[in-house]
This record gives structure tokens, sequence and C-alpha cells, in this order.
């Protein structure tokens, strides 16, 4: 415990160590090492947590206690509910495999459950901004008791392995809703008339600014028989396994992410009247729902704006087009004679680069230009990238047993992989294997559109 | 000036002279009489103003800066826009008719404009509850603020007739919405299980709890051809003039309200599974929704609990019903043999009482039990008393010009006319010719049941 | 049964003898007196009965089979729906209370039950639709075997007073379900873009065509305390009584509808873009479903057209409008500088005046322009008149006993009057006390407008 | 035309000739071997084309002219309009690629057009059923004369190659709409408290009532890398090309269908009610439809029925389970501790077999026990299969041009693929390469389970 109470929870940091506990893991080693690596490990799981922790109320800095309350549409969930959750989740699935543990409130056990039926009946999602009590200061309360208790269970080594295991899927978790903090609030921000600006938003780089244009290239890539899925060595979620083999044909893929400007210049061309650039649904869903540009764009005595998270602002045409749908992108990648990639060529091309990009840390919380250079730009942050993969389960996966097997399994279906992170992604949350999964209607996130092709 | 800033605005409580502006006053008068006069009105008016003001601010003691800010349905309104829309009332109708005037903020004037479409373009009604921003404390600011032009314009003398009436107007609009802003927060916190009580909630004086039970008995009215509407002395809206002649029947009216208890026994009855007791847009309303009991009543272990401003409650049996819908009134009429009354029998019965009864100032917030004695009981407060007769105009009627139109005139269709105010409506709001209205579906307000006959 | 035998049902033409059976009647005769009157009243009958029967199917003649089964919304049922519906009638509430007969088909007895709650579980009213069987022919066979049996009861004087009195008000009631087919219908065609025409409809004749313009005038009526509702001359329904003593002040009278001309001048005045001129409830009505005209108009090639029986048409200006909805019969008035008459002003007018006027016997199958003259014109058929009185009971009404007493006064809320009958009307079913009703947003009935005034 | 014109139309017979032009063909061949080779195939198309026709005529002789017109949702269309909608397809892509042909009629062109934007305007899918008009006659003369036409063209040899290769494409839509037909009647029927029995359905065969029954087994199937795809000898969609490799682990396939006895256990231990069988979802569709059976399954007096086109019966145990949606399919086979197949599992394992089962050619009309023996039984007909696999374009994939591109391409989201054709597929419309497809929520279609499992 030593080295821990020697950390005020004031100063940390956001830490970024790797993690090392995975879901199937089968080295062996001798009774000493393995005490002294578990020591190690249960060390580096407790500063992960607090980092993470203390991460996510950083991000409440810039917000009021009104803007935590409230839910602009049932896929939106209040900052507060946020906070909550992600304490219920460690409450729940950590705290509560030890000896009797009482909970801190005894509402909550169904109230900040997010979906999980197998431990209780969650409070309906429409409904999570009616929820005036508890109060955000008991939220906080709620939070410090159950974050003294994690760190007294990992101070007393007092955590089994797979306890150890969810807590780790616990800190990942709340990353998950670290971005989603950041993307809902944005859509409660711009329900309003006034188009707030979120404190916490940096104004951008001038290095970002003064690029210049990086033109679209193509980049081949030769056809393979490859592994897909993640190799085992640290930290994956369950939807990345097992690790496969499968085969790619050649394709091309784009040097960088669509910009707003080629976007723009799609639009005009009457991308959005012609239902020939279009899958059937994503037409109905256009003409349903009167697209007519992205999310958060607004024309404004003829000039093109769009809300960011600095408020409302002119579009820059070289940054990345974001907050469009798959269908949007779709529509745009055959406008452009081109399609979106799969989810294998995007992993494919990714693994063995750095997870380096513009991510949560570098405080701008929205895409910029790439650099113009000779390599493939932008696989990891800016915007999550639209593929034409459904999201489906890989040969032989199994979800964990119990409630933890709903995490990601049971929504293997009506929806489209996206891939690499986005400008509100932790970077520490991210690595090539990382299947993020939306419907191919959703506009909310921060997603964007690559483009791939055949030879 | 001297006289109102002698007043603290801290200690000012509940003031209820009555005001003696109306819509249409003629009495002819000397010009020195004409002064004295106009003097003494405007210092009531300043009175009353404040009273008014200082009472909504009083009503929100007892909620937390998250309550503000929620909405439940669309029916509902955030405390918070109750709070800006009566104040923009004041600085749309009555600050705007003076010199040039600065708004306090140039967005409040759609943002708080509720529905008077000759003046702007209405936020819609159902996103209030999006609004984090303007913040709670931004409210109150603009509260102070308009509060600080309106008094500064009443003692410059500075406002005309029409400003004046509009003034009284905006004062008893104010009122309204002191009763909307218990029953909408009533419907908030209903929606969290945590079934929070509201603070500023008496619990319900000893006397009302021992009252004996009061026998329903029936008092006979004799026919007549008599003046219906308002008399022209004191304030009054729009919606009750002209005063006309009609034709009334004999009729009896029950003593008091509908019980609890005797509601209970309808819902035993299978009240609300036989359709023959129902009006047919009624009974596809319950079968719509599902009803099974009033608003804010459930079941629980065996026991029937309501919620009120106190929280979770068994039924007291001799207290009267209320949140029941226009339809669920009307079929239990039709089950206990009776009817509902007319609203010219409400007014005929009501007119010459004085206007005593559970209102706000009692604290109790929910209706109680009424005293057994020989008169007609809770003609004013306890519950709104839903009427049969469809809310529609007086012969004669013309709505006043411009935006102040829009108060009343336009909602004369699909709704039925309430009489009597109820146990959270302020008592200087009330008279005897006080028209409500909602349409027959409405069950959040407290509204309840009396029974007529014909002989 | 001679007399009835000798009629050839074929050659039986549309009869409007006036039938003298009411709901309370009570003169005292003798013995001798009473058979014969009984045995007249009951030739009567049977003449009346099969002359009413003979008109639906006249009217189904200038359908296809296909015609016959199509529903267009949930308000319209299809022709062979009424066809079995209005012989469910009179087999349920008539042929039932013999001695035990047998059903014509089990399952009739749900399917053709319009709403009668108190004798089954009636099919749902939006899936008629769907019913291809029992076949069309079946209809036909189930109402020939009905009538026979109706024929029996009669010739064998096996019906009691009662029955008598129900088998008039089946009779009453098909006529009401007469002009439903060819309201019904109207709208399903309506909806096919080969915009058929219905073969019964007949070419104007010359005279209408030709009428000079009948200007508007005013005409004043004198305020007055009279008795409303029927005077127990022959038959009425429930909601017509009891005949009560009301008061009505003094007002003005348009002396003819208003013309579509004139409507048209309303439109092209904004009259669908002006808030002002609408209530509340209609002006969400309008924006809800983007109304620019009545149903039925359409523009073409910049001439206004509309939808008639005959088919696509141009609009014929000196025709009064007709297809509004109360909200715009309301809207208009209000931009006349008039309002909507109240139902007791045009039962006062009508009353004492002969039913004439253009009904369906007139085979025009649409209003046609007024004679110009002294008179009050179009009283009495052409387009049902919208009052701003919401459809109540009278004081002192009550229901009758049974599920005949469904067939009224369940419907008493949410609705507003119409009075005088329209050119889908057959002329022996109106008269000046004959009360009409619909929701206000109701469009596809032959709804027109008359203004009225305050002197 | 002689070899034609010695047909006579009403006496051909279902004709199953193979057809062999396919979307890409590229084999040379001298000038005579090619104009014999053309004479050939046109003979054998002119057959093909009156064998297919004369096979939707003879569905509709157990329909009344009533039963033609119903639409019961929007996914159904009623009879009449396949017919003509399918006659629309050769009229406007075969026949208008000629010198100028007069339509049969002008509004037929978007009247039956039933969702190609390219050439029109379609008329709204879900008003389908509102069109009485053009009468059953008219659109068996439009068949008639379309008919003619197209006799005639390949008469006088006046078809290019590209005009044979749609109207081939035109037959084999005209095949997937008799499915359709008899799918849509039946839930049209269903909708009928009658429950009405299609005339053309037959009694299952002695032979079929009397197997014994089939235990399930499982086939273990190798691993692979093989190519999907269609092989290009004769007919094939588009969204079955190209022929592509894929990499295929190790599989085993359950030996026939899952029966009506085995999804009761399922039913019985309570498959319904437990969230944690269900992808997300579909617990979500499954509470909000109130799902508790397949569909067209009914209890009464706890016998558990099913609705068949030959009206209502006891569920047969050993028969396939039919019309259960992607999501019920899912939940049974996790709650059986296995798997839906990949849809390359199932053309492997289909590839090579012949095309031989339950088809419409036996008159059933219904699935029917799997015979027991050594061989996967049922992988054509009977029952669509439901597979995990979304319905995504292969490799390469890229639609024809011009308005056919419409035909599958545009439908490539929010499907799952479905294999092996049904008892209402026409046989010789179905291969091992065949790919239907629908969103998981479909119900309607004859839609069953096979499992599958890892080894």
């Amino acid at each position: 415990m030593t080295r821990l109470s020697a950390l005020s929870r004031q100063t940390l940091d956001y830490l970024e160590q790797p993690v090392h506990a995975t879901w199937s893991r089968g080295v062996s080693m001798s009774a000493i090492e393995m005490t002294a690596r578990r020591s190690r490990e249960r060390d580096d799981l407790a500063t992960r947590y607090l980092g993470v922790r203390g991460a996510s109320k950083r991000l409440c800095e810039g917000l009021s206690v009104e803007d935590h309350i409230v839910q602009s549409m049932p896929d939106v969930s209040p900052t507060k509910w946020h906070l909550a959750h992600t304490t219920w989740f460690f409450e729940t699935f950590v705290l509560s495999r030890g000896p009797g543990v009482t909970p801190f409130h005894p509402a909550f056990h169904d109230l900040f459950n997010s979906y999980y039926l197998s431990v209780g009946k969650p409070f309906p999602r429409a409904q999570r901004g009616l929820l005036s009590r508890p109060s955000l200061d008991e939220v906080w309360a709620y939070r410090e008791h159950v974050d003294a208790a994690v760190m007294d269970r990992l101070a007393r080594g007092d955590l089994d392995a797979e306890g150890a295991r969810i807590l780790e899927l616990g800190i990942e978790h709340e990353q998950q809703h670290q971005e989603l903090i950041l993307t809902d609030i944005k859509h409660v921000l711009w329900h309003n008339p006034l188009y707030p600006r979120y404190a916490g938003a940096e104004p951008v780089e001038r290095a970002s600014r003064d690029r210049c244009r990086a033109s679209l290239r193509w980049h081949g890539l030769s056809p393979d028989i490859a592994d897909l899925g993640h190799d085992g060595r640290g930290f994956c979620f369950d939807n990345e396994l097992p690790r496969h083999r499968v085969l790619v044909p050649a394709y091309e893929l784009a040097s960088r992410l669509v910009t707003a400007g080629e976007y723009l210049a799609f639009m005009r061309d009457g991308g959005y009247r012609r239902p020939e650039l279009w899958l059937s649904d994503g037409w109905d869903f256009c003409r349903r729902e009167a697209l007519s540009a992205p999310l958060y764009w607004l024309e404004r005595d003829g000039a093109q704006l769009h809300f960011t998270l600095r408020g409302l602002e002119p579009i820059d045409e070289d940054e990345p087009v974001v907050h469009v749908s798959g269908y949007e992108a779709d529509a745009y990648a055959r406008w452009a004679g081109a399609r979106l990639p799969r989810e294998a060529e995007l992993e494919l091309a990714a693994r063995g680069r750095p997870v380096a990009g513009n991510f949560v840390e570098s405080g701008v919380l929205h895409p910029v230009a790439a650099a113009s250079g000779g390599d493939i730009a932008q696989l990891f942050g800016d915007a999550w990238e639209w593929t034409q993969s459904a999201y489906a389960p890989y040969p032989g996966y199994a979800p964990p047993d119990g409630a933890i097997g709903e995490y990601n399994g049971k929504f293997m279906v009506n929806q489209l992989v996206l891939r690499g992170g986005s400008c509100v992604s932790p970077r520490s949350h991210l690595r090539a294997s990382y299947r993020n999964f939306f419907p191919p209607h959703a506009r909310w996130q921060f997603s964007g559109i690559r483009l791939a092709r055949d030879p």
C-alpha cells in the first residue's frame, strides 16, 4: 500500500502504462517469478485505475452541474449517468466478488445498470435524463467510496486473477465512457440555440492549422493469407478473439481520411439528392430525416458552419469530415468511385504501426488535417473509420461466462465495424485489432471516412 | 420609490391584496381622484408584483440545482424554464412597451417564449429539458434584472394604463406558473425510482387528519336565468368575459369531492375494465395507456400507495381522489349514477362564497379530507373539479388585441373546463368565475371529481 | 303479407314516407284504433325498410368488386363492410329479439360489429380492409337472408313495439351508412393515381351551372328563449332529446355557404401560413399535415383542380367549398371577420323550413352553387355545416338502455356538432334538430362552412 | 414462330429446362455455330417464358377476386400487384429496348414500379392495397398484351444479347414473385378470423406423414480454401458473383432442419422469456412484439395449432419449424448449444448435390418431415435457412449498369443471408450459390433453422 498511498490522487496524471493481463494467457513460470510478477501487476493496475478514474473527473471540469443532467436522445446518456455507471461496473463486477460488501446505495444496483439483464433490471435507457437525484455530489461520493474500496482490495492483495482481469476490463470500460462523455455532451450542447462551448476544448495548434494540404494518394497492399484478431499480448476485448486465419485479396487504401472540403464537393454535386449513390436503407433514412449535410453542420448567411466542442465555427476544408453515418460514408465512397474498406483491410494496414495521432490527450477534441507525407496517415485517432463489414463474431468466438458475456456478444447484429479510434478516444485504449461498432444510421459519434478500392 | 425601497425583498411575505384593474373598466372620476387612485394602484401593483415574484423563489427552496433542469414529458416544463418564462413575459410585454430597452440576453426572446407566435419563434416545447444553459444562476440574475427594471418603471410612474393592465396580467400569469412548478416537479420526481420528497412539503396538520368522515350529501339548487362570467370588479382573464345571461335548469351538487376510498370502490368494482362506464375516447385511452388507477398510485406488497410531494405514502381513504383524467372522472360519475357538473352549475354554486380552502399557502400540497358540515365543501382549493363543459368562448367573446390575445382564445377547442382551484393554487389567484381548462386525458394536474345530478 | 308480397323488390324505388315512431311516445287511443294503426305502421315500416335496403344496393351499382374491399384509412370502411354491418345491426338487434334465431354465420357476430362492446368483441376497425372473405357475393346473400327474415317478422306481426322502434333505428342507421359509403369510396378512389370516376355520379344539371353568382348577405335573427331539440313528432335519435329550453342571443347568419372562390381568396391571402388565424390545435394540425388546401384539391400546371365522385375536375368557384376540417372552417371564419355558428343558431334558423336542397337523390354527389334569392339558402343539403358547439348531451339526456345506448352517448366528447346534411345524405334522413358530429380534424366528410356573427 | 404457335398456352405445363445465358460468358465459337445456338436459345427462352408466366396464372386459381386486392402489411403486396409488377418488368426492361413501343397504360409505368428509382417514381409500397383499379381483369389483359409482344420479339429474333439476358432475368424475377404470392397471401388470409384455406394447397402425401422420426445427427465438414459463388454455368444473379476464394474452417452441420417439436421444447423451456439466449436487438424485438411462438402459431383450448395454406391445423411435431425470425433462429441455436451456419458453410455443403426436395411443385406448400437417412437432408426446399452472415457484396462485386443495377446491390446492409429455398420456391429457380436475404426480424417468409457448430 505504501506506493499507492504515496500517490496524491489530485496530482495523478493521465497514465498510459501498458497493461498485461489478457483474457486468455498461458505462459508458465516459476512460483517466485509468479509472486513478483503479481505484485508488480497489482501496482500497475492500481496506478492505471487511478489514472483512468482521474481522467474522467478532469473531463467534467469543463461542465456546469446542469450540463451533467441532460439527455438529448435515447442513445445519449447524461454525464452524471456515465460517472455513476462506470463506478457501478466496478462495484457490481469487482467488489461484489469478495466477501459480503454493502452496496453504497441499494437503488443504484438497477439505476446505473446499463444493459446487463443477468444481474438485475436496468433502469430504462431513454429515461436516464429524468434522474435529478441522486445529485451530482452524491455521485462523486459514490465514486470516491468505490475507489477507496478498490484500492483497499488491491492493497490487501485480495483480488483473484479473474477479479484482476475484470478490474482491467472495468478500466477499459471507463475509457470507452470517457469517449462517450465527450460525444454525448457535444450532442447535448448542440441542441441549445446558445451553442455553448465545452470549457475543456483547446484551440487547434498552429502546427495543425498551417499544414499544407495533403493530397489523397492510393497505397496498394498485397493479397495475403493473414491472421486477424488480437495476438494475446496485452489486454483486448473478447470480440477481438480468437485470432483466426483469413484470406485478404489485394486492395488499395487512401492515404488519409476524406476531408470536409471533399465532402462539400459531394454535397454540391447533389450527393444527398441522388438515390443511385445510396444503399436502399440509406436513402430511406436520408429522406426520412431530411439529411443534407453531416450532423452538426449548419448554413448561416451562406457560410457553412459546424458545431464543435469549441462552439460554432466555420468549416475548415482540410480537416477530416466527421459525424457522418455509415450510409453517408457509403454514398460518398460510391460517388468517389471507391468503396468503404473491410475491417481486415484496416487491421492489416494498421498492424505494426505505432498508435500515434490526434487523441483526446491533445485537447483539440476535433479531427485535424493530415500531415502530408509518404505513409498512410490517420490510421489511429481523428475519426473512427466506417467499414463495410458487419459486426459479427470471429469464427470460434465464445463470449465469457456470466454477466460479462453480455459485454459484446449480444450486439453482433445490425451494426457495422468502425476502426482506428478518434480525436476523443484515449490513446492507451486503442490498438490495431480494436473493433468499435455502431448501427449504420449513427451520426453522433466522431465517425469519418477512409476510402478503399480494388486494384 | 421610497416606499418601495423600504421594502426588503427578502422579508416580503406572500401578499394578497386584491387588485382592482380589469380588462374592461369604465367608471368616470375627477382628475384629482384619478391621480390619487393611480398612485395608490401603482404602489399596490408593486407590492403585489414583489410578493408574487418572491413566492416563486420560495417554491424553489425545496429543490436542488439538478431538479430545476428535468422535463419528464412534453406537457411538463423544467422549473428553470418556468422561472425564466414568467420573467420573459414581463420583459416582452411590459418592459418592451417603453423606450428602447436592451434585452437581458438576445437569445432569451425565443428561448423563453412559450407559444406566442406573433412575437417570435418559440423554442420547441418538448425540448425545454435539453437546455442546460443558461445556468440556473443566470436565470436568477435575469429575474433580478427584470424585477429592478419593472420597479423602476413603476417608481417613475412610467407605465401607461395598458402597461399596468399587462403587468397585472403578468402577475396572475406568474401565479399560474407557480401552480405548474409544483405540478410539474411532482411529475419529475415521480419518474425517479428513489421517489424523492419535495423539501417544501409540510406534513398534514393534525386537524385535517382527525376530521371525522364527511358523508356525501346532495344539495339541490334551483333553476335560474343567471348571469355567467366575471362581474368586472377586480382582475379577471379575458375568457371569463363577457358576462352573459344563461338558463340553468335545477340541479343537485355533491357536498364534497369524491374521496380516494370511494374511488377505490369503483376500482374494486372493475371500473377500469367495464367499457359501458366510459366515453368511447376514454375507453380507448384507458386501454392504450393500460390505466388501472389514478396517476401516482402504485401497489406494493398488496398495499395501495401513492406518490405525493412528501414522497411515497399509503392512501388516506378520506382524502379527495386526485390526478384523474376527465375520462376517469366521467366514468366514475356514471358508475356512481351521477354526472359531472356543467361549469355554470359550479360557478353559480361558488358565487358569493368566500375563497377559502386548502391552497398552496397551507403547505400541505395535497388535498385534505373535507370537514363534515352543512354547506357545500371544497368549492375552492383541494382539487380542480372536472366539468362536462367544453372550453368555449362565451357569447360575444373577443380576445384582446395583439400577442396577449393568444393568451386564452386560441385554446378554445378539445378541452374541458375545470373549476375551483387546487391545493397548489395560490389563494389570491382564484375566484368563482375562474375557468381552468385541460384536455380530457390530462392526469398530472391536481384534478378531482365532484358529482352532480338532475333532480 | 299480401301487400308486401305484391311489391317486387327489384322495382322498389327510393321511398320517403315519413315514419312516425319515436323514442318516447305516449298518446292514448282505443284498442281498435291501436290495431289498425299498428298494422298500418307495420306496412309503412316494411315499405320503408325495403326502400332503404334497395337504395344501398343501388349505390353499389357504380362499383367494381375490387372497389368494395379497400380501406384507405382507419376512419374509412370498405363498402362491403358497410353492407354487412348494416345487416348485422338488424340481425343482432331486431331478429335476435325473437325466439331462437340461427345466425347466418357465427363469425359475423364479431366481424361486423362496429363498436358495440356490450354485445361482443368488435373486429378491429383499422383492419376491416384486410377481409377478403366473406366474399362480396356472400355479403349480398347475408343481406337477402336478413331481409327475408325481417319481412317475415313484420308479416307475422311478430315484432313488439320496442322491436319496431329498433327496426326503425336500423333503417335510419343504414341511411347514415349510405352517406358513408359515398364519403368513404371517394377517399378510396382519391388514393388511386388513376383518379377513377364513381360510375353512379351524374353530371351537374344545366340549371345549377347557370345560376348567377349569389352574393353573400347577412340575415339578422332575434334573441330568443327557445326550445332546442326534437319535438317528438316522428323519428329522432336519442341525442336530439330531451327538448329543453335555451337562451339564444341575437345573431346574424350568412345567406349561403362559403364558396370555393371565397376560400381560394383566403388561401391566396396566406390563410394556411398565418398562425394568428388558427386555433392552437388547428395550427399544430395544419403544420403536422402540411395543409395548404381542402382535402381533394390539387394543383396541376397552375390550375386548381379537385377530385369529385365524377373524377378530377377544375374548381367551380361558385360551388360551396367542402372537405374542410373544423379547424380550417374556424380559421376561415376568423379571416372573414366572422365566426362559426352555434348549433342552436342553426337549428332555430332551419326550424319550420322544408327539408329541401341538394341531397343524394339528385345524383350530383357534390355541392352546387346557391340560388340567388331572398332567403337563407342551403340550410339543408350540399355540405354539413361546422359549428363551434362541442358535441355534448342535452340537459337531462339519458342514453337508451342496453347496447343501443352505445349508439350516440359514448361519443359525446372531443367532437364538434355539424348541422344540415350534405349532397350525399338521403333527404328523408334529415331534419332541423339533426345532430351530426366529427372531431375537428375530420376532412373526408362533405363538410363546409356557414358564417355567423354577432350583431 | 412455328414452334411457338404450336404451343397452346392453356396446356403449357410448368417447364424447367435449364437456361444457359449468364451475366458474363466468353466462350468463342464459329459464326454458324453461333446462329444455330442463338436460335435454339431463343426457343428455349420462349418456352421457359411461357412456362413461368403460366405458372403464375395457375397460382391464382385458388384465389377469389377479392383475395387479389388485400395488403396486410407494408412488406406484403396484393396478388394483383405481383401479377402486374412482373409484367411491368418485362415491359420496362425488355420491350422498351426496341423501337418505340406504346406502353399498355401510361400510368402503369409508376404504378407497378417496385423500387427502381432510376426509371421513375414508384408508387408508395405501403399503399399498394389501396388500388382497386386497374381491375384484376385489366391486369390479366396487361399480362396477355405483354406476353404477345415478348413472343413477337422473340419470334422476329428482334432481341439483342443484352435483351435476352434481361428477359431471362425477368423470368427468374417472376419466379421470385411466385414465391411471394404464396407467402403474402398466407399473411393476408391469416388476418381473417375465418382462417380461410388457399384452394391450391394439397393435402400432405401419405409418404411424408408416415416417415419415421429422423433423429438429428451432426455431419463434420473439413476445413477448406474454396471458391465461393457461382461458377458461370447457367443463370445466376449478380449477387452470386464474382466467384472468389475463401478460407472456411472445419465445421459441423445438422442432418436436417429443426423440427416444430424441438422448437416447442425451446418454448416450454422459457425460450421467449430468457434474455440470455437472445441478441440484444432480438430481445428488444421479442418484447416489443410480445412474441411467444413462431408466426402463425396459436393456442386454442390448450392445443398448439398453426395456420397453413390449408387452414388452421394442429402442429405436426416432426415437420420443420417455419416462420421464425433470424432472432428466434439465433436464440434457438444458442439454447441448443449450437450456432447458425455461415453462408459459405451451407453453399459448400449443398454444392454438388442435386436440387431435390419439397418445393412449390409438390403442392404441399408447407415443410414436411425429413426422411431419415445417411445424408444431410433438406439442403434444398422446405424452409429457407437463416445464416449468421450479413448480406454483403462479394469481394470485387459490381452491380450491372443501369436500372438493373438496383436489383440486388442496394440492399446489401441490415440483412442476413438465407439459403436453400423453401416449400413455396419453384425448383428450377434454386441452386447451391443462391443467396436470399431478409432483415433479421422478418417472419412471414417460409424461414426455418438449421444448426451448425464448431468441431
